[in-house]
């Protein structure tokens, strides 16, 4: 039996054979995973081994949507891809906003697994169930823009594309997957482009129009009356004005930006020209909002005069600016923006793409790579035209860019010497722009996180001051370098947050009020079901300890849930008052999972979790 | 210019083609890098590259004795081996007591350097200068008290003997070099055993009386007389009643003792039960001393009665006790003598065999390993027979032996699984039976120990709580928990003991009152030189930053200066309070050292100490 709020409907896609099929989501299995990244979860621990090739035809690529997805609930229109990371190994999971995934929710499904790899360059048209299997070879090599362009050209509203680039085609390991082109909304982390690129697979197209399969539509519009006054005024205006790099400043002030890869701490003249506040007075254009939100924190920014005249694109985000400007030394907003830009048009993760080239110009000054290596370009620091030849560089993988586009880890083992230490990176995965010296639950959170180091799969780095999610259940923090109460935070806002990448939902939609018991109120009120908040934390606790399991079986444990050398030395020039005492946070956080001292899930906690098969 | 105190002389050995030669040491290189462990690190790190196969024909198998070997000074009479380890791949040193470097000495040699592989079996007489290869294959596969025995009713007195046993001869990476037969005095640590046999060389046998090349015999004596108070009575008299293993029950206590594979806490009933206190009441014969000794720390035991009636042999020291002992949860004394003898007759390290076998008990109890693995042993906790037999197919390379036999880190990566989270090690070497957790200058030692996880490169362990070098310039240590301190204490007392095993000494003679300024006048008269304290242990300082620069040009940064994963948990039951700090400690000891952020010592610190070469 389906469930209310779900199509019960998985479209299977073999890229070897051209066929496709569909399989049901049953209810028992829908309430138990719920969708995007917690179903996805459950279909790639089930379908991959040990033994699967992150590049392989037997890596699936899965697209999810949640029960959330698309519906009245505002920023609910976010979808999930699961597969296993090309770049880390391990476990992968990236999401994405923008408008792909109520049209994808819209065509009738649930989830898509694509397996196999096509011989020749095809893209998916997948319109109101009907679904094919179309040549891309005229589109090979493209820039993602152009062929999101060409598609809603094609196909007409409410047609959305989620579409690789050159970099993604060239099985660059940090590529991405980019949809609504020109506004840039990435499916950004953990190298899914390049699977998606190994698979032959340039497009995923989409136009649903069916509407969604919701439970109970007078009580979600109650609902939402209800949920007007719970808004976060301070945060949600400030995210509306100036963006999400609004807090660059008092980021760079507290220690959390990187800056100078990670090495140096206080930047305060460069952080004021690169934050929201300086991109609003300068180069903004106007806002962006994905579907379904209230907040519009995206921006439009468009560079008059100067090197980047006429330069127009959706306007870098925090990580961006941190990772693309401080972390290079780029004080110069255009630039910054040209580097975002770059990396969208060409599908570039542009976290994965800054650590890479702040790990890159560190190799440069240091001598470890010199012009030779680079193919002529000097690396310095602060050089933003530099930034955008290494950009293009990566993308097709020339040169010291064919060592890059491994990731910085495996760029670290090919560079050799003394390259590990400044590698910055946790499983593989290079960190976005937050200092876990900064804040211990950003600490405790990057090194457990499932797929390596991830600020959203605890999303703690918001809350550690002073705002609190009242029914979280956990202790308001105050200090953000004491260790009190900060391993059971991050225990729960992990829980919370996979239930987020699931239904699936914004994570700013907790700024809305939309924290446990909203949530669980709508989540009943779209299904049907009657989830107390103990059941819906406990599914998050769930679905994350299935993405644990799945790492233990590529054999991840305690040893793996650390930080990198850097992030365990003080900053120059300060910043920062103290170090993450890493293994204290580890064992507490191990007890609050019930894990044993390996971080292994206890064989009670898995039955608890009714994840009894998973080991 | 030959220095006094030193032949001036380095016998080359060339197994490939059976010839040799000499070489001059003069008095410049001798006053630089002394003798002992840094004479055979500067000849190491000049004579290998990074390429340098650990077990090939090219990496030196390296003999060092230095102008204090052999002289009147009480604890003198001992020998530094060094090479590229085969166990860890990265900087090996081993030192031995006994009578063996005396006997080298009175050859008329400083130093032994041995390259190349033989065809077919052979040992090394060495005789008063003359050098000849012979034919060994009667020795073959024979256990090394045999051996031992052979050469010297062969030779007669004063015949020594450095031999291998099957474990050497069958490439076991952790198998040990013994001189001195049934009282078993080893080479014991970074597998030189491996190295001989991989040159397919059973024995060094020397023959030497030429007397020593003392500058002032006269001052030597007259200072002997000097000494006599500065014995410090209560340890010296504790080492020469109970042994090493006298501290047996206090460790315990402190929670310093590895108990179950360095998992558990308390163990009270099994430390009385296989103290040194406990030996001295029932299995003890005798004392032991190597030559030039006061203090007598080494035993005799026999059992007599019980399964193990009539085994004798030198009796456990505190290391082999912990390893083989307490850490296997064996807390019967005869057979723990039995194991030692086992190891000694096969010539296997006990430290790092006691070491792998923890982690095969705790592999076998979590069923990464079962009975089919080991051929049939139930390695079980406690069962002293078990460990017997284990020991026996170490040293065969039998089953699971085969894979112990490379040493626990080796054997963990085969393995896999959960095995790397037990697998106790520091840059690949099985560490000495002192917890990190129970005193914080063990921690930064084992973590920037050259050789990996080691005591005696800072031998800090007996002066955290109380017993103070006078003039060793750092302040008393009180508290083994805290932090203060730590750091500028474990790097001086490197660099004192990087003097000690290159003048060279037993440690204990700290014990005797030879501290910093005793052993500078005392290697001032038996060279001649004009020594000062700063320039004593600013040389202790030259060698070991040259062994540091060894190993960086294979790999070494600070990400290799850490603790393995069970020693940054606190105990089963507990024992220990805190955990250690290592990067903050870490931070500073580098500080200390002139070393950049990365470990890698600065361009200055390398000037100031004449190693601007060692880059």
């Amino acid at each position: 039996m389906k469930a209310k709020g779900y199509w019960g409907r998985i479209l299977h896609i073999d890229l070897n054979s051209g066929e496709f099929s569909t399989d049901t989501l049953t209810d028992a299995v829908a309430r138990k995973y719920i969708g995007g990244s917690g179903l996805g979860a459950r279909i790639l621990y089930d379908e991959t081994t040990l033994e699967t090739d992150p590049m392989g035809p037997d890596n699936p690529l899965i697209f999810a949507v949640g029960p959330l997805t698309g519906t009245r609930i505002f920023n609910s229109n976010r979808f999930e891809v699961v597969a296993r990371s090309p770049l880390t190994g391990i476990y992968g999971e990236a999401n994405c906003g923008g408008y792909w995934g109520e049209v994808f929710k819209n065509c009738g499904y649930d989830a898509m697994v694509i397996r196999g790899q096509s011989r020749k360059p095809v893209y998916l048209y997948i319109d109101d169930g009907e679904v094919r299997i179309e040549d891309a070879s005229s589109l090979c090599g493209k820039e993602t823009f152009e062929v999101d362009r060409y598609f809603k050209d094609k196909f007409g509203k409410p047609t959305e594309a989620a579409v690789i680039g050159p970099a993604g085609e060239n099985l660059v390991k940090i590529a991405n997957i980019i949809t609504d082109g020109t506004h840039g909304r990435a499916v950004g982390r953990c190298g899914m482009g390049a699977l998606m690129g190994s698979k032959k697979l340039k497009a995923v197209v989409v136009r649903g129009t069916k509407g969604l399969p919701i439970a109970h539509e007078d009580r979600i519009r109650d609902f939402m009356k209800k949920l007007g006054p719970l808004m976060n005024e301070d945060i949600a205006l400030a995210l509306k004005n100036y963006g999400t790099s609004g807090g660059v400043e008092y980021c760079e002030d507290i220690g959390n930006l990187p800056v100078k890869n990670w090495y140096q701490g206080p930047w305060p003249e460069g952080a004021k020209k690169i934050s929201g506040q300086a991109m609003a007075a300068t180069i903004l254009t106007n806002n962006y909002h994905c579907g379904r939100c209230v907040i519009n924190c995206g921006r439009t920014v468009k560079a008059v005069g100067g090197p980047y005249d006429g330069v127009e694109i959706g306007g870098p985000e925090y990580e961006t600016i941190g990772l693309l400007g401080s972390n290079l030394l780029v004080d110069d907003l255009p630039a910054i923006a040209k580097s975002n830009e770059l990396c969208n048009r060409l599908g570039l993760d542009t976290i994965s793409t800054g650590g890479v080239i702040g790990f890159a110009m560190e190799a440069f000054e240091r001598g470890l790579v010199t012009e030779k290596d680079t193919g002529g370009i000097k690396l310095l620091w602060g050089d933003g035209k530099a930034v955008h030849a290494m950009i293009e560089k990566i993308a097709r993988r020339e040169a010291l860019g064919d060592v890059l586009a491994e990731g910085v880890c495996s760029a670290a083992d090919q560079i050799g010497g003394t390259a590990r230490e400044f590698a910055v990176h946790v499983k593989g995965l290079e960190p976005p722009a937050h200092d876990p010296r900064a804040k211990m639950t950003v600490a405790i959170g990057f090194a457990t996180s499932n797929r390596g180091a991830c600020h959203l799969q605890a999303f703690t780095h918001d809350f550690e001051e002073g705002v609190v999610i009242e029914d979280l259940g956990s202790p308001a923090l105050t200090d953000r370098f004491t260790l009190e109460g900060k391993a059971e935070n991050v225990f729960r806002m992990q829980n919370l947050m996979s239930m987020f990448d699931s239904l699936t939902a914004c994570k700013f939609a907790l700024f809305g009020g939309m924290t446990v018991k909203p949530l669980t109120e709508f989540l009943n009120h779209v299904t049907g079901w009657d989830f107390d908040d103990a059941e819906f934390m406990k599914t998050g606790d769930r679905l994350y300890c299935l993405k644990r399991m799945y790492n233990i079986r590529l054999g991840i444990s305690r040893k793996d849930d650390t930080l990198p050398p850097r992030m365990l030395v003080h900053k120059r020039g300060g910043g920062t008052n103290a170090l993450p005492a890493i293994n204290i946070l580890l064992n507490e956080y191990y007890r609050y999972r019930g894990w044993d001292e390996f971080g292994i899930p206890s064989k009670q906690r898995l039955s608890e979790l009714g994840l009894e098969g998973a080991v």
